[in-house]
């Protein structure tokens, strides 16, 4: 039932990719932080009022549990029912918290190493709608989007790892939609994943099929491929029990967290960029502390992801230059914690790629890489801020976070690349350029990164080819990979005992399977 | 015949653009650098290695003229015909040559201030086609498309200075192109204006217009508003006749000069990054000691534009992330040095307005602006590399690089923008969201910079309003400045002496003038 290849099958084919892996211009994990928004100095003054929002004003609402082990640790708790937390509690987080997180794929070729300020790329959601990338007619997001989404995300290189993008709308049911949710990801890929659930005791019975994924409950603990994205907070300062009890679950279940603050500056942070970041990292070293109050070393990523309001109309503008600014200068402050951090960017306000889509996700991408953020999440496929989701685009996408990695990756200094012997070839021997020179055609694949779909024609030769558009290039390439590709990293064994335990609405035949 | 304001008029307007200034989110000169892609050590390797170039290699092909004058000042002749520079000679060039470098425009509220790392963005060219944005059909350019964008550019905010962006191929006669192409952009707008001359003898004429239009040549010679876009040389390391002759005139002349070096990576440049920004500078450096040589101070750009060729196929990709990063060390580097700088970004290798064109000229455009070039050229407008450019596609961009100059500006970060207080007053009032504070109706239009032609609509309300496309509303825009949008900068009777010495094309008809 199992496709395992042989050990000697699997030691080639690991080598190949291996070498494969060193010879690109780019690959994940590549360490940004050359673009610094803020000065050391402002860095420190943001750090510092994030410290005072911890101390003078606290959480409401945090459930006894998180109460409890919050004071035992330190923690205070006010007769106006805040919970706050003396600076001193949060450097003892910091002390014993863990830094140089590690997210596994179901295929441990996908394992992310989040240390330092090294980039990776993700989806993210939660769109409610598809969008048609040529008609703009936006539709209510199904399950089989998700399985198809991240089937393509799949394919894309330079997503590296699959946070569910939309909301299984065909599924009323809560705990079905969390269950089916959480088994569309697991099917559709072999990256690492991001999930969320509505409510704890859905959570709860999803570890048992990640369990069953896994191969035993030592075997998902040991390589956890799964994360959860918990809205820990409503911002400004507020805890959530749902949110909490996840928490704490996924805690004890050795699930990585990825603690999540999502205000937007001018409605539930403040209108000043500078206050909406120092808000999103007291929310978020909040959360960390709580989760390491529960187990010193839970894993977890720092979700700084303040979002920007449209002041006019109060609307999410997730294409705005202050979102770019705005997840930059958390991914910083990430690095001057040396935490796992982070943040949302590649969002666009535009309904569907165009060029305003193009412009929004490279100005923000390009930001939040160059920044050094550990993930930048909603990186490819979202439109109109976050309500809609297109599979097409995810391709598309795929070229710009490429460039934006080839930018991240910077430029290698050193006597051989600075080419003086080749200068003086060229020059002395007269021959005029360097197309010929072989430390061309030696760098020629690993100094230059060439994109999928998008279009280098001349315009005669691109009005000779009919005007090749890229989005119909990558709507093809979709079809494709939805018709071809049925990831097989879960065996039929287990598959037919996840159906066996759980109500999966994804029949055999629609994960390619026989009956 | 001319339209002077009166003193107090004058004045009034002055207070008040001074004042809305000041309050935009934006304005032109913002300082970049934060966006570093070389470590210190790698940016004083890489003019280590230019100065290598400069001593070791040198140049061929110099004129008398630049042979004479840069032995005058140290350099050396070789056997082998190439004018190489000793590291004392640059040395003493870094020492007399003008920093803090004024480009003026024809109106001083367009003034240019060079110094530090602050940015602009400008137009260039030089395109030999114009493309339709909606049909993608490519046409040869003219001198009226020339007028048309000056006027177009002279309309966009974040437009800082109009370089001309196509060759007026309507006009055969090689001189009467230099000429109109003169004209054509002092009539356009008056801001500071970029040109290019393909024989000296054609700028010595307009000289002759240059003074008429500023007065005299007392006048001229006070705020020179328009610059020469000068190719130097021919990389790699090769002198040009022609253009030494007209920097020489245009150094003599008081013009400030774009030191240009426009070499490609793997074909005239180095293959590897590092080497092909070592031998932008070199060549750049080389120009600058020969025009000091000339006269100390002589106002200048270095123009450090290398570009990126497509190995696959030789041609050029001015929309590759390896386009980005060399604008952007060039740009470092020029901050270090402390000399005014332009490099190019903006460009696209897309043939129209799609989603590839927004975001090969956000990314390379964000890189450059947050490295803190003193000016971007190429910025706006051009397709298909530089081969095509687009009238309407400025007013769309200017959205981009509004946008990019809000990242470029960065974040404030100080005791009210840290907002501590506006925080505990929403959290302790229980107030929920910071929507009708009064710090975020204050931040509102200052914090926040708000697109033209960016669309922010729902999904549901984009439909419901028919879907409106950016790129028509920036046709609609455009068809009306160029139908209502006649400056009036140059007075009639200018006008009618430049008439009177010059074989002007356009009528008075076409420059909204009576017969």
């Amino acid at each position: 039932m199992a496709r395992r290849p042989s050990a000697r099958q699997a030691k080639l084919k690991e080598r190949k990719a291996v070498l494969a892996e060193e010879l690109k211009p780019v690959r994940a994990g590549l360490s940004g932080g050359q673009f610094k928004p803020l000065t050391d100095e402002d860095a420190d003054s943001i750090i510092e009022t994030a410290y005072k929002i911890l101390e003078e004003v606290g959480f409401a609402d945090a459930t006894d549990h998180c109460i409890e082990m919050c004071l035992a640790v330190g923690a205070e708790y006010g007769d106006d029912g805040r919970l706050r937390f003396p600076r001193q509690v949060i450097f003892e987080t910091l002390g014993k918290c863990q830094r140089k997180l590690t997210l596994h794929g179901q295929d441990p070729r996908h394992d992310l190493n989040l240390s330092g300020s090294r980039v990776h790329f993700s989806t993210a959601g939660a769109a409610v709608m598809v969008v048609d990338p040529l008609s703009g007619e936006y539709r209510e997001s199904t399950n089989q989007d998700l399985y198809d989404m991240a089937r393509i995300a799949n394919r894309c290189e330079h997503l590296h790892m699959f946070q569910r993008t939309c909301v299984a709308r065909d599924i009323p049911d809560n705990r079905e939609m969390d269950i089916n949710t959480t088994y569309s990801c697991i099917m559709g890929t072999s990256k690492h994943i991001g999930c969320a659930w509505t409510d704890s005791s859905h959570l709860a019975e999803c570890f048992e099929m990640l369990h069953l994924v896994a191969g035993g409950e030592e075997a998902w603990r040991a390589r956890p491929f799964m994360s959860i994205s918990c809205c820990h907070v409503v911002p400004p300062m507020k805890f959530t029990e749902d949110a909490l009890n996840c928490l704490k679950l996924a805690v004890e279940g050795g699930m990585p967290v990825l603690l999540l603050s999502a205000g937007q500056s001018g409605a539930t942070a403040p209108a000043c960029l500078a206050g909406a970041v120092a808000e999103a990292w007291a929310e978020c070293l909040g959360g960390l502390a709580y989760i390491n109050a529960i187990k010193p070393g839970a894993p977890a990523i720092l979700g700084t992801w303040p979002f920007v309001s449209d002041l006019r109309t109060g609307a999410m503008s997730g294409g705005s230059p202050e979102q770019a600014l705005l997840s930059a200068a958390c991914a910083q402050i990430g690095n001057l914690f040396d935490l796992p951090t982070g943040t949302a960017c590649g969002m666009t306000d535009s309904k569907l790629p165009d060029y305003q889509a193009g412009a929004e996700r490279a100005y923000t991408l390009n930001c939040a890489a160059t920044s050094g953020a550990n993930i930048v999440y909603e990186s490819a496929g979202m439109y109109a801020s976050l309500l809609g989701t297109c599979p097409e685009s995810l391709l598309l996408d795929n070229d710009t976070l490429g460039a934006v990695m080839r930018i991240t990756r910077g430029i290698e200094v050193n006597e051989k690349t600075l080419s003086l012997s080749d200068i003086k070839d060229i020059c002395f021997g007269n021959k005029g350029h360097y197309l010929a020179s072989a430390q061309t055609l030696e760098v020629m694949q690993t100094e230059y990164l060439y994109p999928e779909f998008g279009d280098r024609l001349s315009p005669d030769d691109w009005n000779d080819a009919q005007q090749p558009d890229p989005v119909r290039a990558a709507i093809q390439k979709a079809r494709k990979v939805l018709i071809n590709d049925y990831p097989d990293h879960v065996s039929d064994e287990i598959d037919c005992k996840i159906r066996e335990c759980f109500p999966i609405k994804l029949s055999r035949e629609a994960i390619g399977r026989g009956p």
